[in-house]
């Protein structure tokens, strides 16, 4: 594995994520949480990069009102490194932002983009997917990372793959044939069992000077937005000068702005385990059950249940008696029950909250 | 209906029930509570006797760690009417020590004995009934109160009615024949089907120098234990001197030490509904639930839920997504979820608690 000292970590960071309500909130969402116990999950994707990509090389880009804490939680950052967006403005500006930067601090550098809040195992088998990856980016390639997929999952986009560039040690390379949206249940089953498909991990690595040359061809109005950045960065004027800039940009994400239209990327695949934990159900798979498939998080007493989830966070014990494929969630201001398996239907809880003004919960 | 200027009402309230739990606690049995919302248990209890009993005839037999917020909750009764066993010695003993009392207060006066936590209406139909039983009792009579059967109960106990005395306005009066113990379901059915049986409402009705004087027949030790209290009403030491005769005092029930010895009792059929609430199941029955048939109490918010029980007293917004059959109660200390229908599994979860050592949250 080469240890490119050339090697940055941008991780993305903005998500508000309401998945996990009531544990997450706008003011505290999965990536700040530590749900599996232990470290944040911002605090393990920090982690997990050593030591292939030490903290003085690793950025964050988070939204204003989760800056603060941020920083709190990864104290081996440097803080300016901890970038703030004034609003979302989906991945693409995202993504030009850190490169804007990353070309400011080292030109030519390479970077690797990565969300906050996905479980991945091991470190060391994702630390040589990324330097496969980090190379095939030195040489000015545009990379992605796909996951063999497990099931045919319709919540992840996916990446049909042509031909192979190389299998080495667990890691496969080959060209992208195409990117495709979160296709159907059916349409997923052929894809999983076709096995030319990769879940889209939402990881990608590429120099610095390199995506911006790609968007300045794909997606000019943004890298024009953003290029004036470079010359305020570890300036006082930084965060107004980036307000300037964005508040007016139209929101466009990096799949539409550029992987759907760029020539010639490649799909590194690895040997590591994946999850981006999108719900309580999923969450289920890494916590640790007794023999009657029953989790209990935190002051819980139950008998006699089965297949359950109970994730208590709050000050109450939480006590279950007979309960069968349920999904309890405590925190000291809400309490959460719904059936396991329709934990997306959190996303309707939330809504209603909100169209009903209770964003004292949210 | 005549109105007894010697009609004494004794409301027995030492439970320390844990049907209700986490609502009720040992500090606050159920009669203390409002669970259905608005005034207590044994707060209806006195109001539902009013006018036929007014509150300076009405006594609470209670526990000496529940005196003090019985008579907090009862601020009408006169305080020393508020009478705390110092040890729990079972109905007898309790029927004793008010008919003690009541013959000091007014002898040959008539009391009627009643729990402090049954649910009971119409209150006019009730005092009907009771005034009925009353005149019979002033005939030196031992009335029983019967409730006619609407489903094989197996919670409580029966009596087998015999002879009809009356039928009057809805208020029939027969000789008892005999008590029976809760029965098995298949007995239950048997019970219902002839319509010669009616449950044991654990109401009662008798004068109190006659309930003495079958008492002493019928279980002398008790009377000559607690004669000699009479002496000490309204002075100082009537609470040690109580003490002093209820420590050694064997505990024996009402039924087994009167009832089913005692020849020539009747039992009134009164034209009230009647349930004596000994679960969260049957509380389903007293609250309003939605057309789906879901009750919601406190903070509570609902989608797509079927017949099911939300009872929030917490400070949490308690929501439910999709969830169907459930009981589900909050406190502000603790959380029960089981499934509608085995309420009766809570005896299990607080026999639980006591035997890890929580007494904390009994």
């Amino acid at each position: 594995m080469t240890a490119r000292s050339d090697l940055y970590a941008v991780i993305m960071a903005g998500g508000s994520g309401t998945r996990f309500w009531p544990l997450s909130r706008g003011a505290r969402p999965k990536q700040l949480l530590g749900i599996l116990g232990g470290p944040t999950m911002i605090q393990a994707t920090v982690a997990r990069l050593q030591p292939l990509i030490p903290a003085e090389r690793v950025l964050v880009v988070t939204t204003a009102a989760l800056a603060e804490e941020t920083r709190r939680q990864l104290p081996m950052l440097k803080p300016e490194h901890v970038i703030a967006e004034p609003v979302g403005r989906d991945t693409a500006a995202c993504v030009c932002l850190a490169a804007v930067v990353i070309e400011r601090l080292h030109p030519g550098a390479t970077m690797v983009l990565l969300p906050a809040d996905q479980i991945i195992e091991p470190a060391d088998a994702f630390q040589r997917a990324l330097a496969v990856g980090a190379d095939l980016a030195a040489q000015r390639r545009l990379v992605t990372y796909g996951i063999a997929p497990r099931f045919p999952a319709t919540g992840y986009g996916y990446i049909r793959v042509g031909d192979s560039l190389s299998q080495d040690n667990g890691i496969g390379v080959n060209q992208v044939e195409r990117f495709v949206e979160k296709p159907d249940e059916e349409t997923a089953k052929v894809y999983v069992a076709e096995g030319t498909y990769r879940w889209n991990a939402g990881i990608f690595c590429w120099r610095s000077d390199v995506v911006l040359g790609e968007l300045e061809q794909h997606c000019p109005w943004l890298t024009a937005a953003l290029a004036p950045l470079a010359d305020h960065w570890g300036r006082a004027d930084f965060a107004s000068v980036l307000d300037g800039i964005y508040q007016p940009l139209r929101k466009i994400s990096i799949d539409y702005a550029l992987m759907e239209k760029a020539k010639d990327i490649v799909v590194v695949t690895g040997e590591f385990s994946w999850d981006d934990l999108g719900s309580w159900d999923a969450l289920y798979d890494h916590l640790p059950h007794d023999p009657a498939g029953v989790i209990s998080q935190g002051q819980v007493v139950t008998h006699d249940c089965l297949d359950s989830l109970f994730y208590n966070s709050g000050r109450q014990t939480l006590v279950a008696q007979g309960v069968e494929g349920m999904t309890v969630v405590v925190t000291p201001d809400a309490i959460l029950i719904l059936p396991k398996g329709r934990s997306q239907e959190v996303k309707k809880v939330v809504d209603a909250l909100k169209a009903s003004g209770r964003a004292d919960l949210l």
